[in-house]
């Protein structure tokens, strides 16, 4: 009988669940649209509840039809839950802006209504579940103390610090993406002003490329030809690697906030090792190298001479969120 | 027979060494001079050995007379050490600045050879020192969760996440004080930029005082009587309690900065409390009031609604340092 746990990823766009062994291996998978925000927005409450009981009720179905699917005798051990706004201590899932429920939502009571034997629900954010994946089957394997940061429309964070995630009191710790990395700066989507994520996440690397634009009044950049709410990271990763200077320069800003923003970190933690995750770490060097230079001048000497390894996290981009949400499992059962 | 803890504080100018027990009670203390960095700077490596030997015969000397005065029977469990640099993994003070010892010491292993029956002898920096006095003595007693930021000469700060001090990998984990708070900003005595160590410890309010008479061209104020060497945090908190409108902006600028770090600080660790230890903290209101306007302003909402505490340290700060470094041992010991 092979124990497996059941990993949900829920995004703003899409629901995914996985099938995943203790070795990481996901022998089912399956993805439907997660409810449309504006279904809520145009209905009352009780539609809001509603909703969300269909969408619980699919999950459950999904799963038990994934299940009957096996080949293999298996039995479910847990299941484990990466959503925004999760709450790892209460199993809810707080006020997120782009999911359509409003309020606090007791996720693991209701999901654990429908599987009545399954004692280990768990959820987390995204970003917390991608640091365990990452411990349980990735490139952490062998850490008690590393760092996360995770690059995408915006910049999240899971800390592991002593052989254990960081919740904190109230199980939101781990928000580093709203740490402050210039004083009075960007307007940050939370309504903060200077953060990491309205400078370093998908957006934000947009962002620098319009400001860069404007300062250098470069009309000759590929850049140059888009208008604001065209341009891509992948556009200007692209011109990046065709050598377009602006391109280039997006890249070397962005490293460099990161580099001081991920010190800031080291500062806190003193991890082992910093991984990066998301589409924007598959630039690579473009990218890592001047965090990494940054990095170092930001940190104290007695971390320079550690020369802290940041690396791209070795889990699948397309399969992170599933394995990292299953790891929740295999880690509350250790 | 009462079980005691020894405490021991070193400092750049004395050592402290102090007999508690496990309530927190001093029974016995005695200071001397931390030998002179002069003496160093003047001597061979021959010289630093031996007056490294000198040192721990002494600090070993102090701890057998305390102990033979007392009036109670007694046992010694364990010796804590709080240092500068100070390494809790190897139980070494490596590369401090302040101290007259060049390169790695192996403090706890040198020590330990003077005394043999005693098997718990823990070290780590100051700021981590008073972080476990706060949690063992002090208003962190019920807490899992709190970080303590500590004002003085620099800058420090003791992580205390999960029922656990924060020392991550290499034992030097918690360096708060060199957060970037201002990019490009002072230079920090580290050798960095920007650190919040440059503008919230005790000179660095001095810089900032320096720095607003030149902006505000204000030869009124009762700062503007002082030379920059003669300046103190102690002035200017003499002046802000008058009313003098530079000495008060000083404290406004810093308790800015402060709610900044802080609230970078509170996205790592979602804390249950903000503790705030050392000399300025004697200012009360003066001080904290723009440190918490400045926290809120900068938290994320699902921090904001939480109103996390922000308090002054229940230790005695004249006793603080050995009380920390004696909690080393009863933690060690739980």
């Amino acid at each position: 009988m092979e124990k497996l746990a059941i990993g949900i990823d829920i995004g703003g766009t899409n629901t995914v669940i996985g099938l995943v062994n203790r070795a990481g291996k996901i022998l089912a998978e399956e993805s439907f649209p997660t409810p449309s925000k504006k279904l809520n927005a145009q209905g009352s409450e009780e539609i809001s509840k509603e909703l969300l009981k269909d969408y619980i009720k699919g999950i459950a179905n999904t799963i038990k039809l994934l299940s009957s699917q096996l080949k293999v005798d298996s039995e479910i051990v847990g299941i484990g839950i990466g959503a925004p706004n999760g709450n790892y201590h209460k199993g809810t899932i707080e006020y997120a802006p782009n999911l359509p429920f409003s309020g606090v939502v007791s996720f693991c009571e209701l999901l654990g209504a429908e599987f009545p034997k399954v004692e280990t629900i768990r959820l987390t954010n995204d970003a917390n579940a991608a640091a365990l994946g990452e411990k349980m089957y990735g490139g952490a394997r062998h850490m008690d103390d590393f760092v996360m940061f995770t690059l995408g429309t915006g910049v999240g964070s899971g800390l592991y610090s002593n052989g254990n995630l960081v919740y904190g009191f109230d199980g939101f710790a781990g928000e580093c993406g709203h740490n402050t990395i210039v004083e009075n700066g960007r307007v940050c989507g939370c309504g903060g002003r200077g953060h990491l994520e309205a400078y370093c996440s998908a957006p934000g690397m947009k962002r620098t490329a319009f400001e860069l634009l404007a300062d250098y009044h470069d009309e000759t950049s590929e850049l140059a030809g888009y208008a604001y709410r065209d341009l891509t990271s992948k556009h200007i990763y692209d011109a990046a690697v065709k050598g377009d200077k602006i391109a280039k320069k997006v890249f070397e800003y962005t490293g460099n906030y990161l580099g001081q923003a991920i010190a800031d970190t080291v500062n806190h933690f003193s991890p082992e090792a910093v991984f990066l995750f998301g589409g924007p770490v598959a630039a690579g060097d473009i990218l890592f190298q001047p965090i990494k230079k940054s990095l170092q001048a930001h940190l104290l000497p007695v971390f320079q001479k550690r020369n802290i390894p940041v690396m791209a996290s070795e889990l699948d981009l397309g399969h992170a969120a599933i394995l990292g949400a299953s790891a929740l499992v295999w880690q509350a059962l250790n």
